[in-house]
């Protein structure tokens, strides 16, 4: 017997759930990329991308993944031979600092633990150390799903600005764009990347940059940009291929149009809040759980935890029975731990991380925990009983005040 | 703020949720209903109906619903004039009695009370006295979706046995079939009917009918029936436009073909283990809430509680503030109480309905109470904390037995 | 080799070709049936529905398919022992008459051969001779998909006026609504059932019956109607239950509303006018191809023959070896002869039909037409050249009329 | 009245026409991409598309469209500053020289007219005359979609090795792959690029590299390839996200699985033969419209055209009329002619493509051939009757032969 025979809950930290409509869309013949519905349905696409990004800047679509993104928005501000710096604070952090490596670009890395966002005096210590401003731009991770932390873009912001360093700030948003709060033009950041399938609840495929005037300069002057990654045509077509730089995505983008569509109508400040919500009452859960077991938040701090994803450590090896026992018995994936390890547990399989990212309802994280909780006990795990009920009080008290 | 965005959960006594792996099946163009892929896979279903009723006997398939197969049913061996016996128990064994009585039959109703289940001694007193045998058919409904009750035909059979009535034992297996444990040949039930859009997870549309060879010869000594509820043809065409008296329900039958695959793959003990224990975590959970304060389940005895579907009584005006609550803040849509009510609730809006069924996992069941317990908080509607608490300790001795 | 390889069409006389936004609007989680949304759709489809019909009267639905529309239709106006006219000309007339006959009703028939529309004074003289008045209605295929022969509605209304008979004029329109011009009100007719899945566009599994207000009276007088085919609440519900007796077909009525949308976009005077069009260039093609080969139309007068399916007699072999190998080598499915033979030929083997109706277009009836050309050629079946020629002409025409 | 209502044609060169059973599979959840399912089911491709490209070699995947796999393949084996012959025969030759150049790439380009195939003794020129070997590949478009002109490889490598220059032969496969044959390794072909939207019948958003052992030399010797583009991993990855650096096109996978299993069960030489054959059809029949009339096919040696595409000339403002007059009228929508122009009609409104690659049939040809013939005649286009006729001839050879 086996209680997993109903709707599977994906619950790692993207690729997120795809809601219904969005599949629904996406589901029909292929259109005319030339004229007719599709290009004038892209134009309306833009405005709604810039909402979800508060900005009144630029937006390029890429059809790429997250990966391919980091490489995107190097290519048009930074060129070969050319300096920038990166506070990483997991597996995402340093995965953009290698993309930069690799595009011949030199990377002064500040290495974090994986408990803490950026530390912004750090980040000061070194950007006031580079008198002759070689450093091109700061790449900071918003949310590094790895260790779920989240880190500040307004202390970063203030860093360059207390300095005069004419760094651009570009924040990889991947994780966090429609989940976490995050306003682009009020919180001065010049180039944003992210991706269709976390907060976008898209399928994987697609990626965005969001780029301010400054940004638009400093590619203006680059030397040579190659075609692809060139966003000059891509935020200012004449054609419509321009948008592509050839064959749009078509079955994408009539999910994205759904997806903003979902997005408009909660609304940017009611999406958060949910997050924000749901991610309140997983923390207090694994807080109960913890209190008489090895369950540990992997970031202490709750201002500095993610909305979108939380990186829990229960040691080997339970960890990865608890992922095997969800899956097995429940329909609920649990995503492992990426970038984690202990001495006695060198391929971390004692950590695990919750995606709570995109279409994620109350009764979806509920159910999580319940299965949490459930799966303590069948594994004799130990831990204190009432995560689930303590997690109800948050929501009902989320809820009452929403 | 709304916490409801996510996959929605339809908690209703039916339709069920659709495994996704249903629909996309269904979604294919019309085929040709001649010859071809289309009746083949009419054929193979046959035996897999058969394992899903637990029977070697006959089996015909309709395109109506449910209430269409009570006439069905009954056209095949009651004619106008003739008597059935009706021990109801809630509103779907009156509206069978009322499909009987539009059709011109003579019903005897015994009415029970909306908290029990069939007595079989009430049936034993209304068969003894039936000394010509005028009674041709026990009509009885497995599990009504109204109370929750569910009603044992062993009792039955062993009524009719002992006092060698000749009526046929008719089951309404529309609520219950793939998740109740039923064996129609061993419990010597002589007529069964279910539905496609419960158990079976293919949205509403068609009807079953299972027969033995005892119903077989009643049928055959009918006067006349009419073209459309005749199960001969149905039970054994030659052609195959006969399964259906007409055109295939062509799309229906695709999802009820991935819809069969998935039962055999997990198996009827197993499917009926999963209903039970899903259901006892409801249970108990409802007991712990119910400690302190108005919830209470329908039905006292746990041995006579369907597994498929609850019917709980909150008080009026708290069961629809309730319903309201989850589907605005959740995502969880309830079952309305139907055919219920009290001195101060003549529309029973106190009470509701939980839909377990089917598709369902520990995870959306887990969700469920979840969600429940967050409405009682937020709501202000008194109860005692700790019912998913609980909950999770029996889904886990369940998972461990399993 | 094949040349199949591409999108099948399915060129039978039903069920006919579904739009792709009509699979895609079914595929959608279960809703709920008792509240909400699904509700207030099913009610706007009732005044869509009566201007496919062109009636101001009464609308009934139900989960059946055609064949139990005849059930359904005369269980509420024609009671066990009372009688029916039925000229029929094809095996539809039959199959209405068989089920009547099997409801207890008394049919007096009147049998067409197979190459004539419905005789209005063969009907005449019956009414004539039906001094008593025993007869209470008379029962019409409209379209014979079996002979692709279209009766004239309005000549039987006319006879029944003439001779001030008070029979109700019923009308089975499955195969020509929303095909070939019908207009109930205007005509005539008291009483019309249809289908989804030929002019509706929609999988098998709905019927429909519409009945004006004479009809209603006629259903009031009636002794006793079972509860599944009864119209009165389908037609008038209180309740959203009422509609269809039960649990409501949720997936269909998806469909079905797409499906009115794009009927009332295009607008029944346009789509009477595409299906007479590319009927027309059927026609022409098969002129030239016949001839100066054995293929011949089964209907001599154009006047008379169905702009929704067209039958065909070509001859035993040839019928069943150009029906495999469009479909082998083309993509195409023909629709087999039914209810036809020949001395020579007792199963009709010779014979074939073309199913337009619904979603069909100028390309997809001129690949067809073009795939005969093409067998004809391959299996050496004489035929004079240029049928598609002529078709392209005549769809030059029709469309600069348009 | 349109005659455009049934299911629409998408007769341009790409995207082409997507089977349902693809679009089915592409209907589902999201996945787990860490273990599972997913990652197995992408380890079974690999060897599915080296039989799509006849090849022995390697086989990367990317997501990103046409344009993007032109980049790819170039960042794998050509520095800044190196050098490559590029002899173009359309728009697309010249859009993968331009991507070059904006590489920094020197590029030598051979342009072609708009009516001729590469023309090896100006590429043995050209290659003779680099006695140093700077060119380090020679980049061919083997079917330019602009022109619908296909070059020989064979001829190509046969320059090559003739003059023993060690450049790489570098193919452009997009529109041509799984439609015209195609034989990388016994064409010497060393490295080959191909999308999604074609032969592939995938929607857009899917790029292919194959190339073999010498390939993959230069690439190690390559001082830098930055790690979107870098085959590296993706021909030959350790985890399962390296085969995409990073998230996988999750949706498109499971499409593109149904649609080898679509390719192999035909087998590729049945697929060339069926695109042959109905490119044979398409042009018999363009060549008897031409006989009186404007209708040129831009191509005038039948061994230079390709099978997937054909380019036709009908002069301004005809081929404007006809594109909007079959979309309107019959449910066609033609390709636009693109880097085409005559002097009075500087934008190429008389220029049209028809696509005729991957997912088509007889019957779908047929049909565009008759509604490219009605429209002629509806907009008294000066043409020679019996075009389809013509074809239709010719389809039943190449049926018979098959």
């Amino acid at each position: 017997m086996s209680l997993a025979h109903g709707r599977p809950y994906l619950a790692i930290p993207g690729p997120s759930v795809i809601p219904d409509a969005v599949l629904q869309a996406m589901h029909r013949p292929a259109p005319n990329i030339y004229e007719g519905a599709l290009p004038e349905m892209v134009d309306t696409m833009i405005p709604d991308l810039r909402y979800v990004a508060q900005t009144s800047g630029h937006v390029g679509i890429y059809i790429c993944n997250g990966h391919g993104m980091w490489e995107a928005a190097l290519s048009n501000v930074v060129a070969e031979g050319e300096k920038v710096l990166v506070p990483a604070t997991g597996r995402f952090g340093l995965g953009w600092a290698d993309t930069a490596q690799a595009m011949g670009i030199e990377v002064e890395l500040l290495e974090h633990d994986r408990q803490s966002a950026i530390d912004p005096e750090r980040v000061h210590a070194a950007l006031a150390a580079d008198k002759a401003h070689r450093i091109k731009a700061v790449l900071a991770v918003h949310v590094d799903t790895s260790t779920s932390v989240r880190s500040d873009m307004t202390a970063l912001r203030a860093v360059l600005d207390d300095l005069g360093h004419p760094a651009l700030l570009m924040a990889d948003c991947i994780a966090s764009l429609a989940c976490d709060e995050f306003r682009m033009d009020d919180w001065g950041v010049d180039v944003m990347i992210s991706a269709s399938q976390k907060g976008l609840m898209v399928p994987p495929g697609l990626g965005f940059v969001f780029f301010n005037d400054k940004a638009a300069e400093v590619r203006r002057a680059m030397p040579r940009v190659t075609r692809y990654w060139d966003w000059t045509q891509r935020a200012n077509p004449e054609m419509f291929y321009q948008y592509f730089n050839g064959t749009a995505p078509t079955h994408h983008l009539y999910g994205l149009r759904v997806s903003l569509d979902m997005i408009k109508a909660e609304g940017m400040e009611a999406i958060w809040a949910r997050h924000a919500a749901l991610a309140g009452a997983i923390w207090v859960a694994c807080d109960v759980w913890g209190s008489a077991g090895p369950l540990t938040l992997n970031i202490k701090d709750p201002g500095l935890r993610s909305h979108a994803v939380t990186a829990l450590r229960l040691g080997a090896p339970h960890g990865k029975r608890l992922r095997e026992w969800t899956a097995e018995q429940t329909g609920v994936t649990l995503g492992l731990g990426i970038g984690m390890s202990e001495p006695d547990d060198p391929n971390g399989t004692g950590f695990f991380r919750l995606g709570h990212m995109g279409h994620v309802s109350a009764h979806m994280i509920l159910g999580l925990l319940g299965v949490l909780e459930t799966g303590f006990a069948a594994l004799d795990i130990p831990h204190a009983k009432g995560g689930v009920t303590a997690a109800a009080q948050v929501l009902a008290q989320a809820s009452a005040r929403g």
